[in-house]
């Protein structure tokens, strides 16, 4: 009767980071003074709000205590009117204050779906949903949204194909991380007449509603009439203000049984964090000079990349309309593979690679400057889809990027001259 | 094939939180001008390190940036020197960074247990461990320890009556929420035994170990030996620095596959928090002139909690060797059934009743005061367990303390009179 100590299925079955699987070849890149151009991480470079961080310096607390299990009530009153700005009337109680949007995702699957249950999650997708669904043994299904038609929306038909009695749910992204596809209004209303017709639930992650580049309108889930119960919001306040650290998202939905459920997930956990909630609460009011010039900076930099990216030979992406991300396709056949090699063959060096980094602390002397992107095929689940695709985030200042994209060109070049002459 | 818009099973099944299921009786009683002694909660009323608030007001970053999702190295290298006070010698890769003391459970849970699997966990324990267990989908199989016995452990033969092929861990609380007990050297080489004689993995809350009032000595589950690999430690800095605001705990093992799968976990999370981990780490070294004031400060208070209890005409505490806590038997059939009491019929008014309580942010005039109390029977699982039992928490200044205590015996005696009267 002697068991053998194992981990659990699902522990076996978690995904590992595609976007932090590299890290350690980036450790050892640098060890050895090579200059990384980071196209693959969604940090936001720009400063927080100082208005937030003046509230940080401000706090007067003698204990940092508790704070009530779904997050203050002031927090959740600021954040009524930064929603009404977007024409989604709440009541401080449809609102829920979660360690970052992760934990929003979460509590919703644990509350929401049972093991086995499935989810329609329109593909590529951010990696970390499928954790969460392992978490909570419910299953993701996805539908393909492809390069080539720019990651629109399939027809309803292909949806109507995967839907069957373990069907509980559809997962959006909007603006969508990886792509920066924005859904049309013909698309939202599609996804509204399905999540009716079947009476799913549609939880919708709107962390990059700030940053739409377009002038088609923003359609957020909770705009769509007749699934006001059915409607479950996601959302951070991690990527529009800089603030990813402090770890403050949301939980919205005008559906009071879910609510109660995810208040039970909420008192286990206790609270969320005391300062971080502090300092979300102050990046709300008052900063709109501070979003115009963010929003106006990546305007900036998405124009950059993405002029960029179509001139280097046999690269593709098509324009995203929101978040900060793109796919792009590469002249390669393994991004992945790609990926690796130019964190651990290639470097570049010419009269404009700096004389040195900063590695652990140290100024070390810089041996030549390389790319690190997010292979593609991670953000998706169908084998082989996405092979030749890498997801690129402008958080780097333009100079950066052009530098970076500079670079991308000569390790591409530098690599099927490497492949070509093996061949 | 219309699917029912229902929440998930777990979701039913999730326990609500003993603690705050008084709450909205509470909230009542105050808008009726009641002043409440709150026996209730865990929340340390003493300040954070002053050294840990210099360290909020002195962040100078401008962007609040992810952390690593193990956290910062400086953190876990400073609790690697903490954690040598006390003989547990640890590399900072053993440690794991965690969202309070609360995701660390969580993690563990997912980690090493399967749906089915059980948990042995003697009773009455932390509410809490069985929102976590419901949310991995595993069994909590309790082992009762009384009042009367002074909640030792009971004879191993009770365990192995327990074990069976889906037994997989055991958890221990050491020293103990709720009832204080601290277990001896006799009672961990048992559980070492247990533990390795079965293989069971064995999750070890040390959350409390700041606070021992015995000359007895305290054994980790890390000391034990031949366990290495089975030990998986929870601990949080919450309670030792009065921060539980900043929601920053740890989940430490030396095995090193349960760590790759916790790590799994965390990055789907991405990162715990920022401001957090540096308040922690301002903590841990050079306070300890701050512990000592603080331990003594409680010590006092224990003394004033126990004594006060054991002079009210039918109450019963033993001694409680940790933590800040003692589960106490009243005078009273059904203790659940009294704190509601307390707070809904019961009020005291004498010379020494302050004028007004301040509520809602507004000074209101005080009608009389009540204590409040966290009905036992929610620590338990054996249905009928605990049924006369509270939990009192020695989180008040020795004079709250004191007039909580005079208080809860006018409640007591109106209580068994009104009981009388209607019998």
């Amino acid at each position: 009767m002697q068991n053998e100590l194992q981990i659990s299925h699902r522990g076996v079955e978690m995904p590992e980071s595609p976007i932090r699987k590299l890290a350690p070849l980036a450790y050892a890149a640098e060890d050895r003074g090579v200059m990384i151009h980071r196209l693959n991480i969604g940090q936001p470079d720009l400063p927080t709000p100082q208005k937030a961080l003046d509230a940080l310096k401000n706090v007067d607390r003698t204990t940092l205590e508790y704070s009530p299990s779904q997050g203050y009530r002031s927090l959740r009153k600021a954040l009524v009117n930064y929603y009404e700005r977007y024409q989604i009337k709440l009541d401080a109680d449809d609102i829920i204050i979660t360690c970052g949007g992760s934990e929003a995702v979460l509590f919703a699957f644990m509350s929401c779906l049972n093991p086995g249950d499935e989810i329609i999650v329109p593909e590529p997708a951010y990696a970390n949903y499928m954790a969460f669904a392992v978490s909570a043994g419910a299953v993701i299904r996805t539908i393909a949204t492809t390069i080539d038609e720019g990651f629109c929306l399939p027809k309803v038909e292909r949806f109507e194909e995967l839907i069957n009695e373990r069907t509980k749910a559809i997962l959006i992204c909007n603006p969508n991380n990886p792509t920066g596809y924005l859904y049309t209004q013909r698309e939202m209303n599609q996804i509204r007449d399905l999540v009716k017709k079947h009476n799913l639930y549609l939880f919708s992650d709107e962390v990059y509603r700030e940053f739409i580049y377009t002038g088609s309108p923003y359609i957020s889930a909770m705009h769509l009439e007749g699934i006001e119960q059915n409607v479950v919001l996601i959302d951070s306040v991690s990527k529009r203000y800089s603030e990813c650290g402090i770890r403050i998202g949301a939980l919205i939905t005008k559906n009071a049984a879910v609510r109660k459920t995810v208040m039970k997930f909420c008192q286990a956990r206790l609270s969320p964090p005391l300062i971080g909630q502090i300092v979300a609460e102050a990046s709300i009011e008052g900063t709109e000079a501070y979003s115009r010039e963010v929003y106006e900076e990546y305007t900036e930099r998405r124009k950059c990349l993405i002029d960029g990216v179509n001139r280097i030979p046999g690269c593709y992406t098509p324009i995203p309309m929101g978040a900060f991300y793109t796919v792009a396709k590469l002249p390669v056949d393994d991004a992945e593979e790609f990926c690796a090699w130019c964190l651990e063959e290639f470097k570049w060096k010419d009269e404009h690679t700096p004389a040195s980094i900063s590695f652990s602390g140290q100024e070390i002397p810089c041996t030549g400057e390389t790319v690190m992107m997010a292979p593609a095929a991670g953000f998706y689940t169908t084998p082989g889809m996405g092979k030749n695709e890498v997801r690129l985030a402008y958080v780097l200042k333009k100079d950066d990027l052009r530098r970076a994209l500079f670079i991308l060109g000569k390790a591409l070049e530098a690599y099927n001259a490497e492949k070509s002459k093996k061949n």
